[in-house]
């Protein structure tokens, strides 16, 4: 369970190094993502250093996969055209080795997604990001949560994340008051963040987009997903500091995620 | 027509009880709505005390809106998946009572939404919410507007409000400088707002979407429609006294939206 | 090649008469865009205003270009529904007279859009606008940019925008540091404008829905599509002058679109 002993899985060096490799590169970061979040999701990538492209149409989507930097394939609203563009840009990605996050939201009871992300875990994406509900759902051990919100709580998403990563072959990584990150071997915990997060839409899902696009860096999946989450949280303590509801809080969030820096990053980042 | 006299039919009381019960219930509100106000709808729900959850894909919006607190309908993109979800959503939402709102985009000269906006009247939702055009051509006097816009007042669409409030079961609402609604026997106008409210895109599409969700909570559908246009004025107004512009309205509307309280809404909203 | 001796080709007499007259026929802009920028698009307009309406489904599309005041067609996100009803919706503006504009998002590598994008450079677009490396692409002498960004200066485009714009007949606009609009014959460079708007989705997107409401008032389309660039520029460099970053200048860039007065764009746009 969750230690607040500091991580020596992932060092502040090791974060601040992940967010100056993703600035000096701007990934070309491919998002098949739900039609509520698209452009948020677009403007944090935007905002954070990257170069998002929502190539999303079948005839497109598995011929940018194998150029882009990184691949975010989002369960939220999968239209039967997007959802045949999301096989396409997974055998785009796993044919050109490029690395892939599957967020599979609200997954459970719903029966389109539901049978998606089966289909699209097993096709091994190298990170699988949801909440605790999303990864017991995925992991056959609930039915999910209620609509898109987690009905669980970290902590009791923690064997399913792990048993998840080792069966699937993926980081996975769950989001809640502490997020946690797992390869079903290593785990980590990031403090921070805030709660206008879950205030906002969007805000679990453009993490996702996040963590594609440090994944681009290339290195250790593990610790790309673990700095994607850190500077999320970062950031979002920074906005929130002067928010004055969720309203406010979603433009300065995206001001903090291109003004934190690496240095910043590797200082104030909280893991265990 | 319209009278300054206080309404007897809505008391103050009933409208800060309906705001908490909003905000203590979380009400999942299920909406299939266009592709230009999702994020824009899902944020005014969140900041609200609403939980959304934009489920528009046939094969699962018909489940939702069986588990759903309620539903929105919104026509204003109604390409030919989602028109068969928003089908399904409405039988779902029908076999089991959930209460839904129907929002009738444009309505009139545009062929594919009329058609379906008639065969969706005659599922009986619970309110149907639209401008003072698109009232008019639902209930066959004109043949709507000037796009998304109201080329009518208010004034000119109280009889055609009443008359396809007594024909289709639902509480009909219509939005302009004051709002009025009816359930064809009773009659409220609820006054205040903010014309910035016009100014920014998803003005009224996402009070469809508070419709539904103050609807959830029980209770008479007349009086939780009126509760969801005074809660939306009175934010409106609250916003609209430190916005610079539309820009800035719209974060500081849903800043308002989540600071407005049951007793301040009470205490402030004007309803005659 | 650019030149900053004032352009004898459009006067600030000219750019405040255009955007006084967008402001008294407030113009219904019919637009058919890409699923991450419809809302600000949608903003854009209105702040602008315009009277936005994003009508893109097939048997609506047609019939709604006959009686818009102008058309935008986007290719950010064509699935085969909204491109069925891009085909209609130009059919019924060149049916209608009525002018349109083609944003050719992408191009180059990415089959369907290019295609599809060749297909309507056919029907004759009014304007055509676009980063340098879509134009270059569109002129058939480049294999596009990378996903939504330029990799190739405006100065290396001025060719091909000038080629196109003859073989085309349409008024060709690409964005950069400076924007170039040419007819063929006439070229103009639009200085000014802020970065920022390379940091939020949708800066270049939106700037082809504000060509379409500025070329609905009439009048000669180099001098409308030069005062719709002009305008954002000058209200760009009015939000960047107080935004802290990416995400606050979204908001303020709208306010500004909102205040910028018809006698200010005159005395303020800087055109070679």
């Amino acid at each position: 369970m969750e230690s607040m002993a500091p991580s020596k899985l992932v060092t502040p060096g090791e974060l601040a190094d992940a967010l100056g490799a993703l600035r000096s590169s701007t990934p070309l970061v491919q998002c098949l993502t739900n039609t509520v979040v698209t452009n948020f999701t677009a403007n944090v990538l935007l905002a954070s250093g990257g170069s998002p492209a929502m190539v999303d149409v079948p005839g497109e989507a598995g011929d940018f996969a194998a150029v882009a930097a990184a691949l975010l394939v989002n369960l939220g609203t999968p239209n039967s055209e997007q959802a045949a563009a999301m096989r396409e840009a997974v055998a785009g990605a796993s044919a050109a080795s490029t690395p892939w996050v599957l967020d599979p939201v609200a997954v459970g009871s719903l029966r389109v997604r539901t049978a998606l992300a089966r289909e699209l875990v097993a096709a091994r994406p190298t990170v699988i990001r949801g909440n605790a509900s999303e990864i017991l759902a995925l992991a056959g051990q609930a039915v999910g949560g209620r609509g898109v919100e987690s009905t669980d709580s970290v902590a009791a998403a923690t064997d399913a994340a792990g048993t998840l990563a080792r069966e699937s072959g993926a980081v996975v990584a769950v989001s809640g008051e502490a997020d946690l990150v797992t390869d079903g071997v290593r785990t980590v915990f990031v403090h921070g963040g805030s709660a206008l997060l879950t205030r906002i839409t969007g805000g679990g899902c453009a993490l996702g987009a996040l963590c594609a696009a440090f994944l681009s860096t290339g290195g250790d999946p593990l610790v790309a997903t673990v700095a994607a989450h850190a500077f999320y949280s970062a950031a979002a303590e920074r906005a929130a500091a002067t928010a004055a509801g969720p309203g406010t809080f979603a433009p300065l969030f995206l001001d903090a995620l291109a003004a934190v820096s690496p240095a910043e990053l590797g200082a104030t980042a909280v893991l265990s």
